[in-house]
């Protein structure tokens, strides 16, 4: 826990922008008086890309490494053509940064809406790989626009990261009471990178004889979702898996203006990465409609990241605290900023 | 529409052999006078495999081209390594019978229990690619079992089998009364698979005027499986975000107990497979809870798929009378084919 924090700031496209300078408002209201919160905004999105056809120059990626961390709103417009920015910007950082834990915690605070009948108790984390898998951009497409065009896409997985990611999750499990580990792949079919999978798991799980472990297809895992989410601590999962279900997530713990998560790089060689799930929702942005929770939430994952634990409970606790009231009148994106900043700050 | 049918059945493992029991039993009572069926079982499964090593010798394979369709019951066990069947058989069958569409109709039938609050209207059918994307097997491990291991899974996308499969989907969505059509992809990361996917359904859809379209990534698109399945008509999607998908889908359509599907070459140059979307369940084989509906289901897509249109509606309509009625007091395997056939016949 340093006594200064240099934080990055990419707000990003659409509501990006809004719930960011909400996420900043909580920050600097927890924050002790002593710590000294410097931090640079980066001009990179959508607009950056019509202005100057950049998406994360090399000077700019060079910059960012000298934060203790980024803070992101949301990356991504209808106007750009699809996967520029995403591969360009979003993924380009979690990938040069090494973000090999993206973590997402899913929890259904009291008084949200859900979609699943009968509330059941929700509370799990998933621990998705961040920098393997069919997100490594490996792939290509031959005789492109034509009847006779092959477009491959490869799944690239590695002992080397698959084996730091379950380590991670087992000591997650670990520390958590009901010390659970579940690991999703598709090793009925994906069979090499299955096994690489499942064996790592296995042999990792030696060191951890109180984790309880368990395993499941893809596939099944999204109906346990939705029949038994209360089966589930911990999650390890591969990058797109762990994309898939980790919306499916947000959906059952009341929606993706609640979900959290931090591209992790737990070494701390390069900077981690704190962002909601959801996207930039071109839709309502401008209209103060967007809610900034899922950031603000993002924000507590930052602290703890950097030692503030007591910082990221109090904002765990405002906002569980701030959602048990709302009564489901309307408030704008600022008034639930101003709302948890004063309860953080109190 | 033959006079005759001739149907290889592969019961397979644990509650396949009761419930494509019952499913013979329903086609046998719904078939008109005159029809001759004639059914030949495949031993097939991991206890083939325990006995003699064998998945699917060609003699079989072979054999099988010969029948009008099969009935499948269910593959796999656990006292056989993860993979040996589901490629061996299941996927050997699909690939060898080029079965492109992967059809899974997801409905949420009157009486039947949904994780969903507020029961949504649910209507939906998935056109799931059968024979690319990251099924094919291409892959590999190096320096497998050792720290420096690489696993690489390759999903392969043609324009041919992209083509094909979407404009089957149109046709089915023009055939349909919303004539609503979605495309599931995650372009945004899998661009090159990705783009010819978008291209292919933007370029096909030209022909289909009457048809609205959509787009989705797989993500976002279980979001709205949860909250608003409702939205959904026709899904087109690759081969393991299908799989994804419609294990979720028959999971808020009130369980895989239900839901059907049908492995389908509609050129007509190899058999047709029809299989219920549950696995095994070695957990409650023999026990008579197995719900054979799923696989009757399937039997009237069968018998849509070889012209018996009246008859597939005929099993329909019975299974959606049967369950109105249901009041949840336990009914076998057994009684509740014997209900099902009974309907259908009467
Ligand atoms: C925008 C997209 C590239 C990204 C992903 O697929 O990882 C998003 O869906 C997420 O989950 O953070
Ligand atoms: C058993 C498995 C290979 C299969 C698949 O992944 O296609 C199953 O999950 C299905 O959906 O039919």
């Amino acid at each position: 826990m340093s006594t200064s924090i240099n934080l990055a700031v990419i707000p990003g496209d659409g509501i990006g922008q809004e719930v960011v300078a909400q996420g900043l408002k909580v920050l600097t209201a927890v924050l002790p008086q002593d710590v000294k919160l410097e931090t640079r905004p980066y001009d990179l999105g959508a607009q950056r890309w019509h202005r100057t056809g950049e998406t994360l120059p090399d000077a700019e990626l060079e910059a960012l490494k000298h934060h203790d961390a980024i803070l992101l709103g949301a990356i991504g417009d209808p106007s750009v053509p699809s996967g520029v920015l995403e591969r360009g910007l979003l993924l380009k950082l979690r990938f040069a940064f090494d973000h090999f834990i993206n973590l997402r915690p899913s929890k259904l605070f009291p008084n949200t809406a859900t979609p699943l009948a009968g509330r059941p108790e929700i509370d799990f984390v998933v621990v998705r790989e961040g920098t393997e898998g069919p997100y490594t951009g490996n792939g290509g497409s031959l005789r492109t626009g034509t009847p006779a065009e092959v477009a491959t896409e490869v799944s690239v997985n590695t002992a080397y990261g698959v084996e730091r990611v379950v380590r991670d999750a087992y000591e997650r499990a670990n520390a958590r009471p009901r010390k659970k580990l579940t690991l999703v792949h598709k090793n009925n079919v994906l069979v090499y990178a299955g096994h690489l999978w499942k064996n790592t798991f296995d042999k990792v799980g030696q060191e951890y004889p109180e984790v309880t472990t368990d395993y499941l297809h893809v596939d099944a895992a999204t109906i346990f979702f939705v029949t038994q989410p209360e089966r589930f601590d911990v999650i390890v999962t591969d990058n797109l898996f762990g994309d898939i279900l980790t919306d499916l997530a947000a959906a059952v713990t009341g929606g993706i203006g609640l979900a959290a998560s931090g591209n992790i790089n737990p070494t701390g060689a390069f900077p981690s990465m704190f962002e909601p799930v959801h996207g930039s929702a071109p839709d309502i942005a401008g209209t103060g409609k967007a809610d900034p929770t899922a950031t603000i939430l993002s924000v507590a994952l930052l602290l703890r990241h950097l030692g503030y634990e007591a910082q990221a409970v109090r904002i765990e606790d405002a906002v569980s605290a701030d959602l048990a009231e709302r009564d489901g009148t309307f408030r704008s994106t600022d008034a639930i900023g101003d709302a948890l900043a004063a309860r953080v700050a109190g």
